[in-house]
């Protein structure tokens, strides 16, 4: 009788839960679960409490409803028995985060603070917390701590300790009365089980920590805010659980929920991107992972510790086993692209799709197509939503180069794609130049499946091979692998992810190969693209800054004279 | 009894006649003329012959048509007796230029030569002799020839000799039977008047003449091409007329076909960006004209010889009796404004346009308006059709800086604007350098017109008065001055255009001012533009014309694969 696990991914907008076969990595069935209350970024839910610019919140009841309604569809899809299910794992959107009490109970699902923003789950991309964030990078450098070369020298706002901070600076109340804080994948764990299990990959990637030095130091914390010293004590846990290992089993409760067996094994969380490299069927070094969408992570693992410019986490065991994790990023793609399609494309081409019933990208995609690399002597530094690569500087700002009276919108979309192409092989190189290779492309996300010609770019731009996610949702096919895993072979599953690689995971037959002569020329942009980013990106001249802070005042004043 | 005198602006795609008072400047009537042929750039009229990319010819047939036409309607609207008409001037695009026999019978109008191309007029835009223009300049720089510094060190391939050498190299019969080489200006006066009269504007803008120099020597001329060592002797003249000077009496013919008196005198031909600057009442160093337009001719009159970079004419006597004239320009400024409308506004502010019954530009402008002066945070290099200014280099391209995912159309649309304006900028900053200052702004041509917004972003950005035309015609109406002064005072007229500016020039009462505080804003980004104007445009990083080498070897490419 065939075995089955079940992995689900909690997104931004929504969860989506997949029923994988454990002996051959089928996918039986998925469900999607939007979310109700999405992303909050207006005002709390049924209140009139309205949030700063900046902020990004969600509602913990929809993680729960989500698994009450996903495993449930899956389950009557597959038409299997819920005996048969030997293992769920689940993978989340980091650093989201949320204060509880020491139940687990949401900070927010309570009469006395539900009111408070800041009782509520803070997404990845709550982006209040930049002061906080600031303040410490400061005393870390300051302080000269080590643990910074894991992290490319600066921590994000994006990242779990700004936001901790930012509820004890702006809500103390809220920050006294939580007896945990925790990442929401963690916090899900915990609901599923019963028990705290935290994750290595969310606490090495977003919380500071590492398998060997632990968290940062007392004496760091209390710099940064006196009542911050003993933060990972009282309110975190120094109990950290590596990915692959069984958090606990299903409780009686999730289970007559679910409809699953109780004590079903759960997997140790994991996070979205970091789930996918396994996913991708890569387990050594040399492989690259892209996780291609609005934005672009690029996954790697090595078995040697490399600080390398540009790469924002090196966490030992974050990803698979044995093994340093890599992580780097741009930070738009997908939406510089999006960008331009809603901003810059004028009215016949949208015309055009209308008449030949397409969509405006396939339109724009088709007559890109027609151009030769080089032939619109355009030329772009990607840098829409600032740099985080390897500049990590989010007040750079995006150029276009070449313009003629004969530019057309196809040529600056091209450009466009081809700038974020140059900002991956940037990434590429800067890893190359610390001796780790990457030899093949692994890509997964939205981008593969929609642009042949996006792929085709990054192909002939970075010379290198481009494998393809087999999956329509890897992510939760990632975690479906690690539910095997957390089961065991004892009980059908794997005894380790490389296991369940081997037997679960598999490509695309189809893949992208670079064009050589498309690749020479592309040498050639590629270097005029570098001799602009160092100029503009390295302090020669930083014009960018300097509009900025012009532009910041003007907008200051213009707020004075209201 | 008032009089009356007709001024002709022959244009690019059309001519305008206008009837004016003389002793008030009063325009009384005015009649448009579309050429039948208008720009030729695809096959010659009533053949399939085709003209090669870059070619623009017209018809000579069309010049005469406009004045059979023009002359008797502005005549019929004023309801004017021909008697109290003193005097006709014109005013042409300029350098265009044709061959004909020595009676003035173009070569085009013969049989034997109306199939081939090169009998044709020449417009200024015909783009094709730039190989030619190319050895002009290397054998003018090779022999150290004194008026390179006329001419901002390079003659264009707009220009005279060039167009006469694409003939003589790519039709040597039509060079060998062409009598003469002949601007259309002058070709018309001499229609006009039965007297080859060449204008000191045409031939010293355009033909490397100057009244105390002459042209060029036989030994350039033979050192560029044997046959062309005689050019001046054999196919020019060496008698050259000022501006303001009378060419003759309209003849029997002429008069008998537009109803006007035979013998009325006709003023020596003019350019229409130079006879602006009197039509714009500027009579004195201090005050630059600019004809704004798809381009900007930037004119300025002084006593001293000076020469300046990016100043592309330095003509004495070439505009104003006892005056250097001087001539700067944009190559592209509506032309950019327009490539981006085309280019990249998108559908729903096309369709605020119909909703609202606005054009276009109105409801980009209404948007820009309110953004303040650094508060988009972008900048333009102006470079969509190279540099002709100061850096004088077709080569260079434009460039878009500090795009964010926020980055909205009309920032973009205000952004090119204030290029081109610090575009401007940058000429009266050359022409102060050079202590030629320049105390106020005069602008007439179709932008002053149509757009607000452009004319206040001229001010604020150049911390300049801008007086503006009172004409809807500014050309027309300085040639119908010059055709009073061709009459003379005994006749009713002027005895020199100073007098004729004193009575019949005048501006509109409104004027756009500067704006201190967005003076002060646009200093600070101005100095950006000045940065990058200098690191793309004087060899710091010449990646512009790599990437224009780049794209014309892919595009050579494809077509040897063809």
């Amino acid at each position: 009788m065939a075995k089955f696990s079940i992995g689900i991914d909690f997104g931004t907008e929504s969860a989506r839960a997949v029923l994988v076969r454990v002996d051959n990595g089928e996918e039986v069935a998925s469900a999607v679960h939007r979310y109700a209350d999405g992303v909050i970024d207006e005002r709390l839910p049924g209140t009139d409490i309205e949030l700063e610019p900046d902020w990004a919140l969600q509602n913990p009841a929809d993680y729960l409803e989500a698994i009450k309604t996903a495993i449930p569809a899956v389950l009557r899809e597959a038409g299997i028995s819920p005996d048969d299910v030997i293992g769920i794992g689940i993978d989340f959107t980091s650093c989201t985060m949320l204060p509880t009490d020491k139940n687990g109970v949401p900070l927010c699902m309570k009469k006395e603070f539900k009111n408070n923003p800041h009782a509520w789950v803070k997404l990845w991309k709550h982006h209040a917390a930049q002061p906080e964030a600031d303040r410490i990078n400061q005393i870390a450098r300051e302080r000269g701590e080590k643990w910074l070369e894991r992290y490319g020298g600066k921590i994000s706002s994006e990242w779990f300790f700004p936001k901790c901070l930012q509820i004890l600076n702006e809500a103390p109340e809220i920050y006294q009365a939580a007896d945990k804080l925790i990442e929401a994948a963690d916090w899900v764990v915990w609901q599923l089980t019963g028990e705290e299990k935290r994750s290595s990959c969310t606490a090495g990637y977003k919380a500071i920590w590492d398998p060997d030095e632990g968290f940062p130091s007392e004496e760091y914390f209390r710099a940064v805010h006196p009542e911050m010293e003993n933060i990972v004590d009282e309110k975190m846990t120094r109990n950290i659980y590596f990915l692959g290992q069984k958090a606990g089993g299903l409780t009686a409760y999730m289970a007559s929920v679910t409809g699953l067996k109780e004590g079903t094994p759960v997997a140790v969380a994991n996070v979205d991107a970091h789930v996918s490299v396994p996913a991708m069927s890569v387990t050594e070094p040399g492989k690259m992972v892209m996780i291609m969408g609005t934005s672009i992570c690029h996954m790697m693992v090595d078995k040697k510790f490399q600080p390398i410019p540009g790469a924002c986490g090196i966490v030992k065991e974050g990803i698979l086993p044995g093994y340093f994790g890599y992580e780097a990023g741009q930070s738009a793609v997908g939406d510089i692209y999006a960008w331009m399609v809603k901003n810059t494309v004028p009215p016949e081409y949208w015309e055009e799709t209308r008449k030949r019933n397409m969509d405006i990208y396939q339109v724009l995609e088709e007559k890109a197509f027609g151009i030769k690399p080089g032939e619109s002597g355009l030329l772009a530094l990607d840098w829409w939503n600032g740099n985080r690569s390897v500049l990590v500087d989010a007040d750079l700002t995006g150029v276009l180069l070449g313009y003629t009276l004969e530019t057309k919108p196809e040529e600056i979309y091209r450009a466009i794609i081809e700038a974020t192409a140059f900002g991956t092989y940037k990434i590429i190189n800067s890893f190359e130049e610390k001796q780790i290779k990457v030899n093949e492309l692994y890509a997964c996300g939205g981008l593969p499946e929609k642009s042949r010609l996006v792929m085709q770019i990054f192909a002939d731009v970075t010379g290198r091979k481009i494998k393809l996610s087999a999956r329509p949702h890897t992510p939760a096919f990632g975690s479906a692998m690690f539910g095997a895993v957390a089961a065991g072979r004892a009980n059908g599953g794997y005894n380790n992810i490389f296991e369940a690689v081997e037997h679960m995971a598999y490509l695309k037959e189809d893949y992208y190969s670079p064009d050589p002569e498309s690749h020479k020329i592309y040498q050639q942009i590629f270097s005029e693209y570098d001799r602009l980013h160092d100029y503009f990106g390295r302090g020669e001249n930083d014009v960018m800054k300097r509009l900025k802070k012009i532009k910041l005042k003007v907008k200051g004043e213009g707020v004075e004279k209201c």
